[in-house]
């Protein structure tokens, strides 16, 4: 199949929903965006796995990265797209093929630009970490992703979100000691003491802190509780699952050590974690992004890939069509018109005359 | 095999522990009981599966039944039998194969006695309600089962434990509303919302109520909890689930009210339950077994089969050789001495002399 890249953004999204791509099964569409790319002689292209890495080579002083994963969640029986009322419905709409057809438009439209410009399109975004195709990429290529600025392009509404926050889980056990459920009193209920872990939580004050100017807010929350030996066994055991959201001015060693502070007097122990990204809004390539893109700036809540660039020292927002709350939802679908004006606006500040 | 019933009881309860018997597959035991019973002419035997009845026909006004089970818990390297110090040692030797060592030294030597007596040796008494050897007695051949007063010789250390407690168990549940954990505040907490319920259970004042002179004590108890739908999603269901244990002055039914106000608030579903036994110290058989065995009976705070005498309209009381606490762990053991005098105070009770 051959991708039509004069195709109007919101007819070439529906393009890419059509070319199924769930993680771990991208190598189709892949391989229609490296033929797309490998038609535009000002692109030099790196390939990795079903991760391409596309760049420009104008001699300009800055350089930006336009990234956008190329996987879906699982097909819904929403699958091929369709079209109602100025809406593409079908999966992957939302989350995020209208946000790689911009990319895919920019960079057939872009032969200079303000710019230089480093597109990527990656795989396994929406599975575990270690498969990710930006980690994979940032371990055997970095020098392919270095740049000034990054606008990752998941959904956000056409606003722009800056940074993420972190994520950290933690399982916080309260012991007690078996006894038959017949004499109770003999024992001590580990579920009955995991009460106090409860009480913590239920008594949580989270903190909603400004960095660099946008609002976070972070979140403690049980994501899963287990316990109990068997019907007439006082348990001497009880795992409370916890994930702790927190805002990007607390490093992943912060966020630890807050939890054990919380959780004092349990046993603490960190399962795994992934540190937020400061905003950066305030680097000269942001502040000129977020203006040309217009609206005012938020805070990004849920963890994303910005938090990989930030990790390689590189300031990055998301920026892209579609409402987040669609996404990984049977109904995900996008306004076409917001494709469009997203891909009008990033033309505009990327373009020649926007330098 | 054959049982040698002039053996001390001590030595017969070893040869019985040789004979594995874990719940269903009780045969060969059966069978060697079913022999050795079928030696005594004085004795009317019955068999369903692996239960064996052995009535006498004294013409007595009165009639008790002695109650074992043959069954025992899995066999946790502990088998054969070994005598170390005066202590049996081996799978059962506690509970309860002594008891069925004296049941059978009892049907040996009373070839007349004060009373009428129906011996029970019943299969499955370790495994799921639904199995038992004693409630299918119950079902096929209540008229066998009939008597004034039962003595199960479960273990009690050699005291009278009368009655028992019931059981019943109980989901809680606690609901609430999904959604992601970067924006826990659109949502409900199911798991937070437990902790009501764990502070229920954590405030509850057990009773401790005298029930026809034997102190029984309750107890209110989570026995399992689980909740959690992934590690990024506030779960909107936590289940707690509960074990009542209740004197026999309360009803399944009042006790499964008791549970549901005690919980009001919450989704209660009631998930299984047993009766009680009130001790029925007062029946005339019970006075004159109590006086004849010596000690202060105490209250069984476990639930047994005299529960199901309880249910039958039979008065019941468990007295045997053994510790209890020992049933059912791997360094299970009887002190011979305990089988001897259980054997010799039953049988001055029920010779024709102590009539």
């Amino acid at each position: 199949m051959k991708l039509d890249l004069s195709l109007p953004a919101g007819e070439l999204t529906a393009s890419l929903v059509d070319v199924e791509s769930v993680s771990g099964t991208e190598q189709r569409l892949a391989d229609a965006i490296a033929d797309a790319i490998s038609d535009l002689p000002y692109l030099s292209m790196h390939r990795d796995g079903n991760a391409i890495v596309a760049r420009t080579n104008f001699g300009r002083p800055e350089r930006v990265v336009l990234a956008g994963h190329i996987d879906t969640v699982p097909v819904a029986d929403n699958l091929p797209s369709s079209v109602d009322g100025g809406l593409l419905y079908g999966c992957g709409s939302c989350d995020m093929k209208s946000g790689v057809a911009v990319q895919l438009r920019l960079a057939a439209q872009l032969a200079g630009a303000a710019r230089d410009i480093t597109y990527v399109f990656y795989d396994c975004e929406e599975v575990e970490a270690e498969r990710n195709g930006l980690l994979r990429l940032s371990r055997n290529s970095p020098e392919l992703l270095a740049a000034d600025f990054a606008i990752l392009l998941e959904p956000t509404g056409g606003l722009v979100e800056g940074g993420c926050q972190g994520t950290l889980r933690a399982d916080i056990i309260a012991t007690g000691e078996r006894a038959h459920s017949a004499r109770s009193w003999l024992g001590s209920n580990a579920i009955h003491n995991a009460g106090g872990i409860l009480d913590v939580l239920r008594a949580y004050q989270a903190r909603q802190p400004v960095v660099e100017g946008l609002p976070f807010h972070e979140g403690l929350n049980a994501v899963g509780i287990g316990g109990g030996v068997a019907g007439n066994v006082i348990p001497d055991e009880c795992t409370v699952s916890v994930n702790f959201r927190f805002a990007p001015d607390r490093s992943v060693e912060q966020a630890a050590q807050h939890v054990r502070e919380v959780f004092a007097g349990f046993d603490v122990r960190i399962a795994d974690s992934a540190g937020g990204a400061r905003p950066g809004l305030s680097q000269p390539a942001a502040v000129s992004f977020v203006a040309a893109m217009g609206g005012e700036p938020r805070a990004k809540l849920g963890w994303t890939d910005v938090a990989r660039f930030d990790a390689l020292g590189i300031p990055a927002v998301n920026h892209g069509p579609g409402d987040p709350q669609l996404a990984h939802t049977r109904n995900e679908h996008v306004p076409l018109a917001q494709i469009a004006d997203c891909e009008a606006r990033m033309l505009a500040w990327l373009s020649p005359a926007g330098a």
